[in-house]
């Protein structure tokens, strides 16, 4: 294991209970304490860990201290397998892999969809892409980090597409309800009053909704006979005004108000709203 | 029924086929041709509507509509109760109800929170404030409308609270997913990819994160140890640059990277994600 932050310690703990023979290195080395009391070994140098074991797990702050850390050691990373859980964009994990190629290792990219504490369940969430032999060859191995590990491809990219995908929703998603949120607190309602009407709205309608615009975006076709782009352009205009008349900043809905004003100004103010995707996909 | 656009039609078709003697009214008369041929009353003026009901449910464009329909019968509303489903912001529904009071009619303000074709179901929501005794004698003619009708409280303005705020959530998660579909859909992947990953999420990483912020935004406390402000910001930032990369517009995710790095920067990067609300209430 290298890189022993928060969640590489989360995923050298992992192996750990799961009775893996586990090394670990960190560049700062007193982070690998509480691992080897927990009966992991310590490598004093990168060159050590990476001579004693043959899978590599790496999760670094960035891809440059990737590269700091491994370039030094590139000639004896030949037949070794890098599963590398450092978050990045596509082209960074495509990089990677090709440079993974010129020293003879063989590259796995993955992301972990959760947080340290979840890393190990049955239900924890992986995504990996790149060679299809090494995944299948290491699986067991790597489910010990997650149970629902997925291999989503032979391109490395595609798992850093899903995760900042996931993650979109997940920051966009938690933005709207704190804003939601600041809205009731503006009138002296706590957020506890609306959670319950929360889990149900998002089961009921959130998933329905987006569900339904993935089928348009696919299909490329925006019909629609109850939300339309004009009548929810002019809802998000009330909700700007009301935010700021409540005494709140309105930011996290102004792109979205813009961008159905400028789906209905370009003639789609019938369509579903879904079709805001033309505009964000058009830069 | 006052006002018969898609939603108000909808809430005249559930009044029928639940055998309530139902009169409706548009200001432009052909609408009520096919809730007429259904067996609904039609009243070709708006002193004909008030004069056969004892409870006007009122949906219209925008309160401005409302007093242009309603204040030339005024002389005629004393006594009666007015449902008022059109949609508005807080200061909207208390200019409504002081209006009403001041001719003696009772009021309610109602927000519903689904597309037309689920009005009049056992799971449909629709949250209400105003008058206690007038929800509580009419509850059975208001469920009509929808089996999950919720009393907020006395203030006519908190329906639309609840209203935005959820409102809010369903228009920023799905502007996420679309997002996330365009991040796709830049290297040809399909959103149906995504999707079965969409749901796990939103019901394992998401609703669990938002019922965890109402919490602390609650106790007004934002202590965590595993997803900080300042590693947010940083993925944010990545995320904004890879949709810029991936040749998408990131505007959805630029103002949560703002409001991630002001907090950051006013010495909060250590807390939760859910502590954005400072930023977001404080205009």
């Amino acid at each position: 294991m290298i890189g022993l932050g928060m969640m590489g310690s989360a995923l050298a703990g992992a192996y750990l209970r799961a009775d893996h023979r586990t090394t670990v290195w960190n560049r700062s080395a007193g982070k690998a304490d509480a691992l080897v009391a927990q009966g992991a070994s310590r490598a004093d140098t990168i060159a050590d860990a990476v001579a004693a074991s043959d899978v590599l797990v790496a999760c670094v702050v960035d891809y440059r201290s990737l590269y700091e850390i491994l370039d030094p050691v590139r000639e004896s990373l030949a037949g070794k397998v890098i599963v590398n859980l450092t978050s990045g964009v596509p082209a960074d994990a495509r990089g990677a892999a090709q440079w993974a190629r010129s020293v003879g290792a063989h590259y796995l990219d993955g992301y972990l969809m959760t947080v340290p504490p979840a890393v190990g369940l049955p239900q924890t969430l992986l995504f990996y892409g790149g060679a299809k032999e090494v995944f299948d060859a290491h699986e067991s191995t790597l489910r010990v980090l997650g149970g629902n590990s997925v291999f989503l491809g032979e391109d490395p990219g595609t798992a850093s597409l899903y995760d900042l995908a996931l993650l979109g929703i997940l920051w966009s998603s938690l933005a709207g309800a704190l804003h939601g949120f600041a809205l009731l607190a503006s009138e002296g309602v706590p957020a506890a009053a609306l959670t319950p009407f929360v889990e149900s709205w998002i089961t009921h309608v959130v998933l329905p909704s987006i569900r339904g615009a993935a089928q348009q975006v696919d299909a490329g076709g925006y019909a629609t006979t109850v939300s339309t782009v004009g009548l929810n352009a002019a809802g998000l205009a009330t909700m700007v005004e009301a935010s700021r008349s409540q005494g709140i900043r309105p930011d996290v809905m102004v792109p979205i108000r813009d961008i159905l004003r400028e789906r209905a100004a370009d003639g789609h103010g019938d369509e579903a709203l879904a079709s805001m995707i033309e505009v964000i996909r058009t830069p």
